[in-house]
């Protein structure tokens, strides 16, 4: 039969302290496994790894068939923004407490691994949010977002002013601390802080979410994943975006924020039986009560 | 040129006071534009109105290719539900305030309805619930809902506890006042009360709303409308379940409630120009902040 | 020096399994303080333990200089509401998880309790609702509440509409499933999972919060204690009141619920060192993030 | 019979265009019921108003006994700060819409002002926050807030952590957005906006409101303002506080923000009859249900 796999990439959190031994036993796992392995150049680089192969994104992304990620949600969405334009399947492996999505446990990395490169696992695609930050008719900033692009009021503005619109039509003018635009992938990240619902990464819509808005009816929105979403500065002075970490600061009025759907999508394996709902329940809680 | 429409059904909210002279003249108009018009048989009955023909709800379908329903949203939900299996596109004359659905008003009905009976509209598709209630492996009821389907807490019951799944998924086990099932269009009813938030008609899918939820991390959850929801009752006497208005109550340990996408979509037309979004800003009055 | 408590009563949640030989440690470790120990009359009677005294709420409420409660939150509502009257200090022992009032976990409940024994605790007191129902002019219902006193839907009513007065002055017409008047011990109990905030007891103060409220911006309200709270039927059929468990159902229209704060408080002795906000923490999970 | 009051202070908005005649109208009104006007010199400098004797704030708190501020609610929050130390009672007269301080409409002004000046008037007091910012133990900045005192992050940090403490008690390590310290008066503000309560001006308490907490179970709490509120900047960089609209940014790790009850409170006085209820009622549109 054969292989599923044959050229496995291990990128590490490589600012976590002793990680360096736990990538080695990854590896070493990996070889026996009879795959060839590389290291991502930067993960090489930090943690002083020469014994493997150094590839840089771009070429891990032509010559990869799956990366393997060790770290927390963080290390993963920064590398899956990198990687969603190559395709390659990504696998997250969690040193501490395990993420919305890096669900394999450093301690049972080998038995949660070995069926999934046996071609045992679950696929789940993610969608991915693209924007751009256009000034007087010129795009003056691009961006890739998993979870969310986020605009918001200048630290001692009191607020921001947007006017929205979705594809052709206007939706409202939010006075508000900002405004997130999330992917099903963001709605456990933060706008679930703000208030949004949880959504279900099948669904094929974004969610609209006001922070603290000046009227208590802007509720949040699901909105279709279809047309652009628009977002102008109307008022309130050194506005920021933000896509995922990436910021832009001292946004101007007239300036747009534009999101629309990636055509690239995030793709994650997870063990046999993995479930979305059963992630929800351990990262949120929901077995226990309050009384 | 082909005549947009033919044969016009006209629908009134007979409970209401003054009805009847607002029906003859809506029927008048319609006439002065060469269509065939019916009365839907319990408006006819209720109103005594005779200088039309009366058809039940079933000869209405098969014959007519327009129903003009005057009223507000609750008297839309009904019929609506009801025409669901024949396809009929609906519009919705309003009385009074506004609704979220009835969005011509009586005062101008003859030049918004002028343009739509030309062929001048937009066409807006909503999705319906299905569900059943089971006991023993029967069912014991079936029903539609355009809105949402709510199972609640027996009055001096302190909660109900639902374990809940989605597909072939377990969900979480939920203790609240109760749980809803709502469709886009039931958004903005009662879920929006229960902390749900708004969820564009294209969407793709059902929220999930706890309401009062024991547990504060059991958030509204956007679920795809591909799969079978079902929500089982664990504990809590004498819960009920509510399909838009229709009530099941004295519901028992074990029962299930099984909710999925109908085959049958409800259609409205509205006047070109209209705006879902324009709608949500005049219902929830978006214009105006609280200072 | 003198003894801090000459006379301690017994009190369990007597349905509990297994309570028995629990009850009887309790009461063989006071009597080795040097205590008269006697077991509240339907402990007594439930768990079939004739070697202490059994005395009647009212006996107890006036011999005993102590009350130690063993079980939840909720048979320590349930005896501190009886024993208001008298004010006796109670101590609450948990065989579970911790819960807001009862706060000495049945392992160590030795090494807690005899430093209170010897006067060393920390006192706090809470406030409680008194309240009555009026028919036609008359008082067909008087209970006291140390939670919560709950106006609610009848199960297949969509809504109950309430008119509410504070002193002499009108607050607000609300259509909700229901409204709660909540002491601060009742703020981390229903009214919490309704949307209400947390109340320090020491606050002169009731929490009003509407459940799923029809209008969006009827938040909940902190009230002064010092005023009537009248809540009257305006709307909905089948309405029900609870003080803390008790319900009262099929109000009707014209039906007038009136609160304001007991003459009694409920007195609560803890270990010293005992923090309000300690608790909080622990039940409300605090030191934990989502992600 | 003794005249209520003798010397008058006028305060405009001075920023407002066409304020001068307003303001000359209403001095004539104040003269023609045998009052000394003065004007507020700011007011009288930016209008260019000579006619009438100018006063700084200071002489104007010890000369006059009533002040007249005509603007909003934010030149009443203003002024209100700068004389709370002077005790002088304030009427409020707002130009557009009613605010929930500044409650005498331009319109009728002379049939509002002319039973207050008679004495017919009712009385309400707010309590006032007065908060330090200390930086190695020395203060580095102090204010009063009639509305609230927020600590925020950074616009390009992700949250700022602050550890909450009241009095001697610990109270949680918050990661959020932002942390609120809302006074009654502010409860209609900012924290409003958070998800706080309302809070009645009578009680005795702070809000403490998190904005967009990453723990979902940090819900706003109700505080007593007997001891002393104090946040301390854990994590998070750039993080600023405002006092009311007064800001400090670049707070560093370690810094801590104090805040307890001022000595002085403010006096509006209000048209017989009037209601704190009642401006809900207004303000927040309570009438208007959403279907």
């Amino acid at each position: 039969m054969a292989k599923r796999f044959q050229h496995v990439a291990i990128v590490g959190k490589h600012q976590a302290r002793g990680i360096r031994p736990i990538l080695e036993e990854i590896a070493d796992f990996l070889m026996r496994q009879g795959l060839d392995v590389s290291l991502e150049s930067e993960t090489a680089l930090n943690t002083g790894m020469t014994a493997f192969e150094a590839l840089t994104t771009e070429e891990l992304g032509s010559r990869c068939d799956l990366a393997i990620v060790v770290g927390g949600d963080g290390t993963m969405l920064g590398f899956a923004r990198e990687m969603a334009p190559h395709g390659i399947p990504l696998v997250g492996i969690n040193q501490g407490r395990l993420g919305f999505i890096t669900d394999i446990s450093l301690e049972k990395f080998q038995e949660a691994l070995a069926p999934i490169l046996d071609g045992d696992f679950e696929t789940e695609k993610r969608s991915m949010l693209e924007g751009s930050v256009w000034r007087d008719g010129e795009s003056i900033f691009d961006g890739l977002a998993l979870n969310d692009v986020v605009v918001s009021r200048g630290a001692t503005a009191s607020m921001v002013e947007l006017r929205i619109d979705v594809g052709d039509e206007f939706v409202a003018n939010m006075r508000a601390d900002g405004v997130i635009v999330a992917s099903p992938t963001g709605s456990t990240a933060y706008a679930l802080s703000a208030g949004g619902p949880i959504m279900h990464p099948s669904i094929g819509g974004w969610l609209l979410v006001p922070i603290a808005s000046h009227t208590l009816s802007n509720r949040p929105i699901v909105l279709p994943d279809t047309g652009e979403v628009r977002m102008e500065i109307v008022a309130g002075r050194d506005a920021s975006v933000n896509f995922d970490m990436q910021s832009l600061a001292s946004l101007l009025h007239g300036d747009r924020i534009t999101v629309r759907r990636s055509a690239h999508q995030v793709c994650f394996l997870h063990p046999k039986g993995w479930s979305y709902y059963a992630t929800l329940r351990r990262k949120l809680r929901w077995y226990e009560g309050v009384s």
